[in-house]
């Protein structure tokens, strides 16, 4: 059973600010929108019960590049099998992961990086998963900047959870990530309880193992929230609409349509990745979190558009 | 948005009575357990947020004789669309549904129950949907009884939902019924807001209707939310191990096993249905709603049997 913090921590502390983000349109905008949503009697004010705040998390939450942590998270997960598996050196896609070539394992197409996905998601226990991921967070490191993972989370957008939650807002991930994943750290580094974690899914069986009952996970993927997946599994899991979303590229694009076609005040944001000095700079053409039709639409919709390197002060939670 | 009573309404009551449960071993079993675990200090605190209760929607919160209220809102429907199918009348399984024959409709098989169903859940938006089963829960009424459906649901069961959030616990369905039929009655019958709502899925399909983005509700059914599905369900959406699990049949049965494997204190209940005179009798040879291998494990592991017969002074919310 979990005990960490949640989301009724914030009662304890003064209200939230938002104190790494720079004056202007984005920080305006939020704050414009919440004390509208908030305000008792006035004309767009909104019951807590639907004030309802749903975030990406690759790329909006903590950062993706080069790859997304998850797959990092696999391929330090086939070398800490690897010395189990002496086949896996001339075996591919298993070979390839061990040289830790990322712009090889991605021209081996996505075939092999859902093998190696399924090989480092499966077999185990959920419970036995979830205390695999927890040893990864406290041992794993990033490539560029050898941090820990949840130190790359972003620091405004922690101030920001914390902002919405102090409004009576709550927050909910939905992501493209795994949600057995993602909940091995949402509740410590997000305040994000589990049963507001909504991800990506494999299949799980129900089995017997030492007498005792069980969830193996499976390496079928049961289902993949990303794209049009987000606002089915929003309507399916959460069975309400959004009235704010957060998202940095296209696979948030319905997720933000979704939201936005509600009735009464709406919120759409998007985090422009625009810092390569801080952080890294793409959109258009980038491999991950490739962000272009929805930045279309932020454009002509006038929906929220965070610039990172004018609208943050300070990018990740370390600084 | 929804703005019924929810989970907080208790707050605003004095605590919640068992009124209708007559003293036994069943109600001092439920009453033992929340004592326990809501004593600050004591060996069996739990603290508020791993207070997680799961029920089971029908033959444990409302009646499913003598037949799912879901197949009977479908057949409802398939008589309503009749007139612009007049195609119908001679085409199975769509000729038996408007003859109402039940018995005739179960000896048709899976197959055909699978057809009506997904005639009258596919088609149209989320949101038009959930209209479509208010209107029925409104003019709809039991074939038996000639009760509005809602009224069917059981008092005991509703008093015991009060009694659990009135000591901190979150009430969860976790349900073979679909999930979007559920929550149209279950924040205003039950108090359960559509977010603590599990169930059985059809796939939904993003598109643009009239140039809004709406979902559409799929014939494919996504995951079914029974037997071994809800474990699985359970640690997919909620990502917690409920502490009190409640259920009738053997569709429950590995929920309450998965409930009663975790550590701490636990309380695993099943409905028996004894009562041929004010409800209906039925458990080992029943076609709906069957309880054998579940019924054994409970009286080999203690846990908690309610005889509705000699347990509860009501039965019926309307009595």
């Amino acid at each position: 059973m979990s005990s960490g913090p949640r989301d009724t921590r914030v009662l304890e502390a003064p209200a939230a600010s938002l104190d790494s983000w720079n004056e202007g349109t984005a920080r305006a905008g939020i704050v414009d929108f919440v004390t509208r949503v908030t305000k008792e009697g006035g004309p767009d004010f909104v019951p807590a019960p639907d004030r309802i705040a749903v975030f990406d998390n690759d790329g909006t939450l903590w950062a993706e590049q080069p790859a997304y942590f998850q797959l990092l998270f696999a391929l330090d997960r086939v070398k800490a099998l690897a010395p189990q598996h002496p086949e896996w050196k001339d075996e591919e896609p298993y070979r390839l992961a061990l040289t830790g070539d990322l712009g090889a394992l991605a021209a081996a197409g996505e075939h092999a990086i859902v093998r190696l996905m399924a090989t480092a998601h499966s077999g185990m226990t959920t419970e036995e998963f979830a205390q695999i991921v927890k040893e990864w967070l406290h041992t794993g490191r990033h490539p560029q900047t050898g941090r820990p993972y949840t130190d790359m989370t972003y620091r405004p957008m922690l101030e920001l959870l914390d902002y919405l939650r102090a409004h009576g807002f709550r927050t909910f991930i939905v992501s493209g990530g795994g949600v057995e994943f993602m909940r091995a750290f949402a509740e410590s580094a997000y305040g994000i309880p589990p049963e507001q974690v909504v991800g990506s899914q494999g299949k799980l069986r129900f089995e017997r193992r030492d007498g005792k009952p069980v969830l193996v996970k499976q390496p079928e993927v049961q289902y993949i929230d990303d794209g049009p997946g987000k606002p089915a599994s929003i309507q399916t899991i959460l069975g309400r609409r959004p009235i704010a979303a957060f998202g940095n590229s296209d696979g948030d694009h319905a997720m933000l349509q979704w939201t936005m076609a509600g009735s009464g005040p709406r919120l759409a944001l998007l985090v422009h990745h625009t810092d390569a000095e801080r952080e890294w700079a793409y959109d258009r053409q980038s491999r991950v979190g490739r962000l272009d039709k929805a930045l279309d639409e932020a454009h002509e919709s006038g929906w929220t558009v965070v610039d990172m390197r004018k609208d943050w002060k300070r990018i990740f939670r370390f600084e």
